[in-house]
């Protein structure tokens, strides 16, 4: 189970209107669960993605930028769990393409406007028969109301599904922001999260929109890591409907866009959250917060050796204050002039490490008491200037060993 | 047990000529084993070292670093297990002297001529007392044949000692090398391993011992990794006694010099295989060789993403062929301009991938058997230069979790 998420119920999930969502069973595994997602964005959605930095980046990944480039029309998204469609080289790519030329057809828009995703084991090839022969079920299913119904869908080693919403009001108008995201493992996105889906009815314009998109997916995935493999597929995309009754925004200017940005923060961080606290085989939810920086990339230098050292995440799931495997972490930051006699950090309110060396405060009763909390989080001064960042991440449990060594079978 | 990795008997640790060694119960934590070390070496001995790259180095790095500054001269070593003295700051500094002065005193040498090595917990003080109290019983103890009761006073974690031996000769004279290593966790040496000591009768002189010591790190120690994390305390000492009946070795183009660092290489490559093999929870011994890269250090990035996935390394312990995960952390290596369709790579003798994509000859049955052996070698070729590299590794197991969620209990 999650470390404190409660997923939400299909009503928590609300409606955006100009987007419909149809699941259905494609059985591209031996299973009996839908595993195939069509979202239909009405005439005038604008989208927006960032993407995996992986060098195997999957087909769809490579297809969606393509189908992205220039204005960003979309009309639909077409999904599957179970088939990674990466690194399946060019057979892949005609596979995503003739995913989406299908999906056009059925729809009646482009193949551009149509954008791809999949996600599960990488290097088998995609049946895109099977995707075919589901399609007309997920369309027949479309409904606005079937977020819940599409989260669960993608799901892989996920536990829950996972989805926020915020409805704001803006001069009065009603604006709905509503997203959900996949993954469990194989995180440590580096320009996004394994697959996450965001949409809104505000009218924002397609450049204002890229340009956003790429600054949530910093702020809100960027800052989480389960076991830092970056995904081949990590993909975030931002669909805007334009159905709010207002006028366009077109710039970051507008105060409008703060309203609407802050509650795609909002839905994007729980989201982001959300995956780190259902990690595979996660039973602890770790906040480490470095400041005293120079800048904010050795801050999360600083923060990503700590999430990321087996050593550190073992201890948390023990429970065990071994405090000077942090000390070891953050010193193998790659922060060549650190001076360890100016580092202090904490484990929630108890000083442990003061200018180098053992807070004289600190007593190992105080250290165990925080550690077997659930949520915790960590505080890292480099001392060495104001910059300062956040990465979320979990414990490493032997859950996370038995899930990765028989997740094929 | 470690993988494929017979311990020494204490007849197969050569004396060199010029070396002693002695063991005492310091009891620096609650147990009944040695834990304390002292090695002797006649006067005339040279002595290098390469040291952890941490920023958190441990106090007695950084008192060896001072000590070895200049003509390199030894007489002796002190090593302790059960404590790191890292994360101790100046205290910690003062406490290494202070241990270095009390064997000075003993053995009538000076301070500077000894270098301090400690090994366990990290953030604790270091007993001091505890140490001093037991080096007369070390004392007693040296003899020029105890090399297997000095490795064992040093392990931690490891579940058994680790140790080689080489004899050559040299226009009729016998050289000898013999070198131990302690280290099963916190092991992705970035200049050493934990703790690594080699002695020679070969009479090398100080600057070109210093040179060869760092040579053989890069292809030893530096091609080790179990779960990425630099040790604070890392070290890897030679040190020549010069006792051998020959002329003194001062230059690397003096034909005795291959001679000598072959066997050096053989015994530093053994041994930092064996700590490979006996790493925390390893089942499977793990080689990475990558050619076909720009430069070597392009080479060994992509050689260690792979070895620091952990994704990869529970795939090994499963025996599951799940080679996506290979190809994803090829991706993640960080080389930017990387052209996938270029990349291929093997499993044993079975070709995976072929230019990017799923070899056509691949069988399911052909992954599966290559990964059910207990010591696998992954070839990568990335198709754009003619460099190479070879790292080793081992899986991730129930047993890592274990024993590192266990460790200070």
């Amino acid at each position: 189970m999650p470390v404190r998420y409660t997923p939400p119920a299909p009503a928590d999930l609300l409606p955006v209107p100009g987007v419909r969502l149809g699941t259905a069973a494609a059985k591209i595994k031996r299973w009996e669960r839908d595993d195939l997602l069509v979202a239909a964005f009405d005439a005038g959605t604008v989208a927006a993605g960032v993407f995996t930095r992986n060098r195997f980046c999957a087909a769809p990944v490579i297809v969606c930028r393509r189908h992205l480039e220039g204005e960003g029309r979309v009309r639909a998204l077409v999904v599957n769990a179970g088939n990674a469609n990466a690194g399946t080289g060019d057979a892949g790519i005609a596979a995503a393409e003739a995913t989406c030329a299908a999906v056009a057809s059925m729809l009646g828009c482009t193949a551009r406007e149509v954008l791809p995703f999949s996600t599960g084991v990488i290097m088998e090839p995609l049946p895109v028969e099977k995707i075919v022969a589901a399609l007309p079920a997920a369309r027949n299913a479309l409904a606005g109301d079937h977020w819940f119904a599409a989260v669960s869908a993608i799901m892989t080693t996920d536990t829950v599904p996972k989805g926020a919403s915020r409805r704001i009001a803006i001069d009065g108008v009603p604006v709905t922001v509503t997203g959900i995201a996949k993954g469990s493992g194989m995180i440590h996105p580096d320009m996004a999260t394994m697959l996450s889906f965001v949409a809104t009815d505000a009218p924002i314009a397609a450049g204002l929109l890229a340009a956003a998109t790429r600054e949530l997916a910093g702020a809100s995935f960027n800052c989480a890591t389960i076991d830092g493999d970056t995904s081949t597929n990590d993909s975030f995309v931002i669909a805007a409907t334009g159905k709010a009754a207002m006028a366009p925004i077109l710039t970051a200017n507008d105060p409008r866009f703060a309203a609407v940005y802050g509650a795609l923060l909002a839905v994007a961080t729980e989201l982001a959250q959300a995956i780190v606290r259902d990690g595979e085989g996660a039973t602890k939810f770790i906040t480490l917060a470095v400041d005293g920086g120079r800048d904010v990339a050795e801050c999360r230098r600083v923060a990503f050796a700590i999430a990321h050292s087996p050593l550190v995440k073992t201890a948390f799931f023990a429970s065990d204050p071994n405090l000077g495997r942090i000390v070891c972490a953050i010193g193998n930051a790659e922060l060549p002039d650190l001076d360890p006699s100016r580092v202090s950090f904490s484990l929630a309110d108890v000083k442990v490490v003061d200018n180098g060396a053992r807070a004289a405060s600190y007593t190992e009763e105080d250290g165990q008491r925080v550690m077997k909390e659930d949520e915790i989080t960590v505080r890292v001064t480099l001392g060495r200037g104001s910059a300062s960042a956040t990465v979320w991440t979990c414990d490493f449990s032997h859950d996370y060993v038995s899930i990765n060594a028989d997740y094929r079978s």
